[in-house]
């Protein structure tokens, strides 16, 4: 299946300069979404993951349909202030500011091997921090999964401890 | 399966007087997740479901599972400024201010039966909102359904166009 052709792009938004590759086209489209998600699955399976992790909002959307699929256990990476209990935190850096992504002290188990998934590796900034967020927690990261790879050598870097999977891969498109 | 044990009750949470439903730990019971993926999908066949939607972000968890599970498409209904190109919007009040949900414009089709769900139905400011945005767009609201449903006779009302299916309810407790 060609998931490229059901992703959209759009040229300098949100600024100057960037390609947006707008998945909402991929969620509408029934057949290229349930692909994604076999796909993400056959990769859990492989790397032994016991939870699903992903990030607010889109990461949402593909690691809890996996968990589903998989009888397995997920876990919301939110943003602050959005838990009511306990917390596990991690700060990072962005291109301007910072951000945090935080975890129920009780969400991982020191035996629990997770799987990471997102919709788009981009700087990578978010997927490190939640890597050390399951670290932190004493849990194993399985790997990380995601829909788009932006396809920047700096990141292979930052994540060669990881096992990565990717679906779609653009580069200097 | 009773789920209400799977769930987190936090007194005085996010301010006095309130209990928040914590479903954190519900994710975190694969077999409880499933259970309700399960639930929805039948509920999603019943009434002939052709899309899935959920508003951001604990709405997405639930729906595009379901979505994921019957192979149709899912719309994520989400907060401003995230979509990057043509949109119908619907504001709502809340009790302090307002809120606007967006979809694209070509997200729905006319013949579209969609089903909307979400973790939570208290005020149905949101579930109103979101059925209203699936009809600006000139399709049809299939139903809506709800992990939780803190039973309030006004919302009912709100909602008896509809068809309402919930999984959990809470009444004065």
């Amino acid at each position: 299946m060609d998931l490229k052709e059901t992703i959209t792009s759009i040229p300098n938004w949100p600024k100057e300069g960037i390609i947006f590759r707008d998945i909402t086209t991929l969620l509408n489209n029934g057949e290229a979404f349930k692909y994604c998600i076999d796909k993400f699955s056959e990769f859990a399976k492989e790397v032994g993951a016991t939870v699903i992790a992903g990030p607010e909002a889109r990461g949402f959307i593909f690691a809890a349909a996996v968990a589903a699929k998989l009888g397995l256990g997920f876990v919301p990476i939110r943003k602050p202030n959005k838990l009511p209990r306990a917390q596990i935190t991690e700060d990072y850096s962005l291109e301007y500011g910072h951000n945090t992504l935080c975890i129920h002290e009780d969400a991982l188990k020191k035996t629990d091997k997770v799987l990471i998934i997102d919709d788009l590796l981009a700087t990578g900034g978010t997927s490190v921090a939640a890597a050390h967020l399951v670290e932190k927690a004493g849990a194993t990261v399985a790997g990380l999964a995601f829909v788009i790879d932006l396809i920047n050598q700096n990141v292979k870097a930052l994540l060669k401890r990881y096992k990565v999977f990717t679906l779609v891969e653009y580069e200097g498109e």
